[in-house]
């Protein structure tokens, strides 16, 4: 393969090189006909195929052809389920090979930093594992069948505000560990075809021309051997961006940068060398496509079917009292909002799909029974209507249990910009006040992508939780409601009480073309524990119309040297009487006061479905990198000698199970030695003390303390002369004793030897 | 004068000239003899004179001198007195005259980022304003008896915790904004004789070699004209510092580096014109001193009277259920804890005093009546002892009311280390539990430098902070209890419920040698509003046994060009049945949305002492800079046009009047035009949107929406394409457009027009 590459670039003008870079128009790359080379389609997705029908126009806003809407990540990220996203992966890979699209455009794997990001519903979660480890097997899925991804936006894409100037402005202990390792995870793990770089800059660079993000980072630390893509108008300069590490320009720019690549080469100022390498690692993928074709048709009732599936896996019930759910089967029922026809079930953007079918609520439950529909409010805006509620309230009297559909109407939440309030519409919130009032039997269904403020969240008995669920939502929902599917899903995000609770509030979304990330790696749960926050619902939470027991909790060793591995393995039961999936998370909290770190970090996860009674053992394995931080000063991921808690729990705040394990081999990390190194820090260094007792003997028995006084008085005294002399830098200490800069200088070289 | 001096420095030796910039000792500068310049003396303060006994030695270890202890800072800043710390400081002037004593070392104005800094006793307040209007007064009183102040410890020392190797890493805004603005009010305000440079690095320079802070900001900027003197060992490089705006070092270094600024002159690395100036700039200040001198003796019995009264008008009253206090005169009282014997009154370190009388409070109760005391805990560390406990529960039971005189022993704050915790010591926590068990008549006076947690805060009726009091806390407590003196201290600080409420909880002390202020801006109540966060008592916020009402707010102007003034005037009136004095605020909250802002921000405050029934008009005078925020891309203030509300309260969470303000006449901030400058920015800007909009007509034309599909779908996809358009940079509508560099470039010089 590689040799035939090579063989074709060899035999391509610098012109059909610098061609090969950037698209042919908005879907498709350029082919080279005298050589072979064809035009390959990528398309918009990842929850779904989002093929335009026409021929490509400026800037892809042709209806797009009928295709299976999947719930969108947020939704699935909810599953924790990594063979399903897996399953997922496979679907769309089938899909791609049978509409001929030779890469899809995702997984999007951005931190949900804050509610209001209005790409937040296409995005995982808050936690970079859990992205990580899902976008892996999104990403195996699809490319078993021969196509690629484009993982994005690679990085730091937070927002949607001035997205395309701000500068997302972080500091490397932040950037590694919580934006970048969920790519890192899926680059090493699933090795993605692509990568699409991100829109903003990073610190004041643009991630299309960002060296140490495009080539550093991505492809000699993490091993990257696919092609990087840039977002859809995302270059700057676009040399300067090929230089970096930016393969391929998307769209095209009608030869414009093909022309300046082409005199760059000509001048000198970009080698030819790099030119040929983006082209060949471009060319890899294309024709590892091509030599794969199928077209072959694909089943879409099935594929509906599994986007039923999914979201039954994938929905998240927050809240029954009193086992309100699920629903028997002929209980009047009053099913209330407008979501009820038509489900909020996808975003706004370049992800939005032209789903062939949709399942909602109200039609999938007439089998279940008596259930009667009143609109309440509607499903498109935030609008009030007397007689819409008056007649709402009275279908929620007449019922046994009323279901409100309620959520965030499509113009809340899209690609392109970012809510500015975590609230419902206001109508519903009202609708939802007046019919709890009467009818104590409420149950709240929310249709959104990212957490919604809930003021009646005490006044309603139960509240579930259907993110944005692709077109098998409605179908999904009732099959939920009425108990023919168990919920399972858990919170990929914590859900605050109010906007201001989130720590990004201060910052967001910034001032200019500059947003601060200020609350460094304290995103999400770190955040809320370790502030000792209430929340609204924590991460990893969710309920079953079953229970389950977690027990047993062994590990294979007490202390692990640096290349151990932690096997720890727990009994998972399912103590109820239906079968129903639990979620066994395992955290890690580092004990050994090492860095300022948040309490606890998810680093496992397993999803198992079992029938009443049945019990399982799951096992998870951990490496050092479980245990680490990213320790700036020596530029490198560093877990710390000494203890750590491994804690087992059913969601973040409800730990179960804990027990501790010891660290031992880690690097040493060398005190650097100058004049204003601290003197505690020398004296906690055995060598350095050693050596420093014994030439500053006279100079410590300065500090001996006064007589005289009252004795209270001294001890408190004495206790700030000893911290004097602790917190002294050496010059300070060499100057109270009159050395010379020479003697100092000496001193200090006597020090690190 | 000027002339003398310059006389004098012209007939100094380079060698004497580089000598009278380091002290001769700990304590004292060198004097030139030959020259008839003598050696003068400077001393720890700043609530009193610690002036050491005996001849100095190598660390200003030996006892000092008895002088009277006054409340210290932390306390003297609840009382918002502006008046008040004015009187204090002229009593310390006449000390200092008295006790040879040319400059006091103090005040200490830095901001309590954190309540576990060691040192925050010494320090004012959370807020910059507060915190420079209180310093104003107290150095106009000092100097106005020919005796200087040295404002410390400029700048950003905010904790002790590595405090001299530790560089604070902050933006410029929140620089200027929280941790300049009260050196720079007291500056201009006061002139103080001296500001000391603090221990700490900031953003990576040491504060005492640092050009930016000690001579473009200081001097350049806010035209001080004294002299800076370092911290106690806090010089790293003397030759950069000088070079900087360093002009004295303390204490001396033996002659090292008077011989490396020798060296440094005669090797041109350091110029003579720099060095004269220093030297200037010290021998004015020694010789006004030296031309005003008295020693006339004070009258220390007067002093510690106004101690005692200082304290009375800053204790703060944070809880009083029923009217508990004041206590009537007899009635059978218990007093609990050993401060009421021992009261903590001052903190460790370098402001220590050798009070030369210490009223406690149990004494000094005597002629109130049926007082009798228990131990419940001693007052020196955190030890439980039953038979002291029980005694304690004995006592309250048997008295009507029962008093705790609980805070944090001695060692648990000082200079030189920080607090780890917010938690007064566990036995005084079990102490007042038990009391309040069988005493529901339970106040808890408190004695201490920063904030506590305070679990029993529901639980007892009657809180009263006394601060670290000075040597009169005894007698004043008395006096407010039995309510000879009505209270009328209020918070200079936030309490919050709990440690990890605070904003920098997250970043302190920091990690290594590098402390983060990534909460910025948000300190204190600034964040605490801006979160929507509980406290446990807000910033402002103190009782009084008097009611007041404030009212009938008016201004001058509705509208405010850049120059003018702002006369806010309200009127307060005593509405209850004892004299007594309040405390008005004036609070600034920006409604124009230019920058992320804190709702409001204190801008003015006025203590008035009324009788029952009695009213008085508070007026208040704003300028612009009261407005505005510090703009980095202009670096200057800026109060951007548009609406202000002013709000009068007596608290910052009890605003009792509001009224609105519009600013205008605003510099206008430069669009800069560039190929990545937004295009929503462009066509805000009307020049720029008029050229663009006859100029890419065509290009807009394109955005038009597509035909086809659902009507709803499309509502979405409009609103996202428009923002595509807006959120784009005019290099990428260019692109799509197809513009070449050249014509791209023509067109930025085009919109530069």
């Amino acid at each position: 393969m590689n040799e035939k590459i090579k063989d074709l670039v060899g035999k391509m003008t610098l012109e059909e090189k610098a061609g090969m870079c950037s698209g042919k128009d908005f879907w498709n790359l350029k082919g080279v006909e005298r050589l072979g080379i064809p035009e390959v389609m990528v398309t918009d997705g990842p929850h779904g195929l989002r093929k335009q029908k026409e021929a490509a126009d400026h800037l892809g806003l042709n209806e797009s052809i009928p295709a299976v809407c999947f719930p969108a990540a947020c939704a699935t990220a909810a599953s924790f389920d990594k063979e399903l996203l897996k399953t997922m992966g496979d679907a769309l890979g089938e899909e791609c090979q049978a509409e001929e699209v030779s890469v899809l455009l995702g997984p999007a794997v951005n931190i949900k930093r804050s509610p209001l990001c209005g790409r937040n519903f296409e995005y995982f979660s808050e936690d970079p594992y859990l992205t990580g480890k899902l976008a892996s097997a999104f990403i195996q899925g699809v490319q078993n069948h021969h196509v690629g991804t484009s993982m994005k936006h690679f990085a730091a894409n937070n927002q949607e505000h001035r997205r395309m100037t701000v500068s997302a402005n972080l500091d490397e202990r932040t950037l590694r560990e919580i934006y970048l390792t969920g790519f890192e995870i899926a680059v090493k793990e699933a090795k993605p075809w692509s990568l699409m770089c991100s829109y903003n800059k990073i610190n004041g660079t643009y991630s299309s021309e960002n060296p140490y993000l495009l080539t550093q980072i991505l492809r000699d630390e993490w091993g990257f051997e696919g092609f990087v893509v840039s977002d859809w108008g995302a270059v700057n300069e676009r040399v300067a961006g090929l230089a970096a590490g930016l393969d391929l320009e998307m769209p095209g720019s009608g030869g414009e940068t093909d022309h300046q690549i082409v005199e760059a080469v000509k001048e000198g100022t970009l080698s030819m060398e790099l030119l040929d390498q983006a082209v060949e690692r471009i060319l890899e993928r294309v024709l590892e496509y091509v030599d794969h074709k199928s077209k072959k048709d694909y089943d879409m009732d099935a594929h509906h079917d599994l986007a039923v599936s999914m979201e039954e896996q994938s929905a998240v019930l927050l809240k029954n009292e009193k086992n309100l759910l699920p629903l028997k089967k002929g209980t009047k029922v009053a099913f209330i909002g407008e979501f009820a026809k038509k489900p909020r079930y996808q975003g706004g953007g370049s992800s939005h799909i032209q789903g062939y079918r949709l399942d909602n609520a109200l039609d999938s439950a007439m089998e279940w029974g008596d259930v009667f529909y009143a609109k309440g409010f509607p499903a498109d805006k935030d609008a009030w209507n007397t007689t819409d509620v008056e007649s709402a309230v009275e279908a929620a009297k007449r019922a046994q249990v009323a279901v409100i559909f309620a959520g965030l109407p499509d113009v809340f939440e899209s690609e392109g910009y970012d809510r500015t309030h975590m609230k419902l519409p206001d109508a519903q919130n009202r609708v939802i006040e007046a019919v709890r009032q009467v009818q104590p039997n409420t149950v709240v269904v929310l249709h959104n992508g990212s957490p919604v403020e809930m003021p009646w969240v005490n006044d309603v008995p139960a509240i579930l939780e259907m993110y944005l669920g692709g077109q098998g939502v409605g179908q999904a929902c009732v099959n939920l409601l009425f108990g023919k599917a168990n919920p399972s899903g858990k919170l990929p995000e914590t859900f605050p009480k109010k906007l201001s609770d989130n720590p990004s509030y201060l910052n967001f979304p910034g001032m200019g073309d500059d947003v601060n990330y200020a609350e460094g790696i304290f995103v999400g749960y770190r955040y809320y524990d370790m502030k000792e926050m209430d929340v609204q619902f924590p991460f990893g939470f969710g309920l079953s119309y079953s229970t389950f027991s977690i027990g047993n909790l062994r590990m294979n060793k007490e202390e692990l040297g640096a290349e151990d591995l932690l096997k720890v393995e727990v009994d998972v039961t399912n103590t109820g009487d239906r079968a129903g999936a639990e979620v066994v998370q395992l955290y890690v909290s580092d004990k050994t006061g090492s860095a300022i770190r948040p309490p606890r970090e998810l680093k496992g996860f397993e999803k198992v479905f079992l029938e009443p009674g049945e019990t399982e053992t799951i096992s998870f394995v951990l490496d050092r990198r479980s245990f680490s931080w990213y320790h700036e000063k020596i530029q490198d991921w560093y877990g710390a000698d000494g203890a750590y808690d491994i804690s087992i729990g059913s969601s973040s705040r409800d730990i179960s199970l804990s027990q501790e394990v010891r660290l031992t081999g880690a690097v040493s990390i060398p005190l650097e030695i100058h004049r204003n190194t601290r003197m505690g820090d020398l004296l906690a260094d055995p060598e350095t003390a050693a050596f420093l007792k014994v030439y500053m003997e006279p100079l410590f028995s300065m500090f001996d303390k006064p007589d005289g006084g009252d004795a209270e008085a001294n001890e408190v005294q004495d206790a700030f002369f000893q911290t004097i002399i602790m917190e002294s830098p050496l010059r300070s200490i060499a100057g109270f004793a009159g050395l010379s800069r020479e003697a100092l200088d000496q001193l200090i070289q006597e020090l690190k030897k």
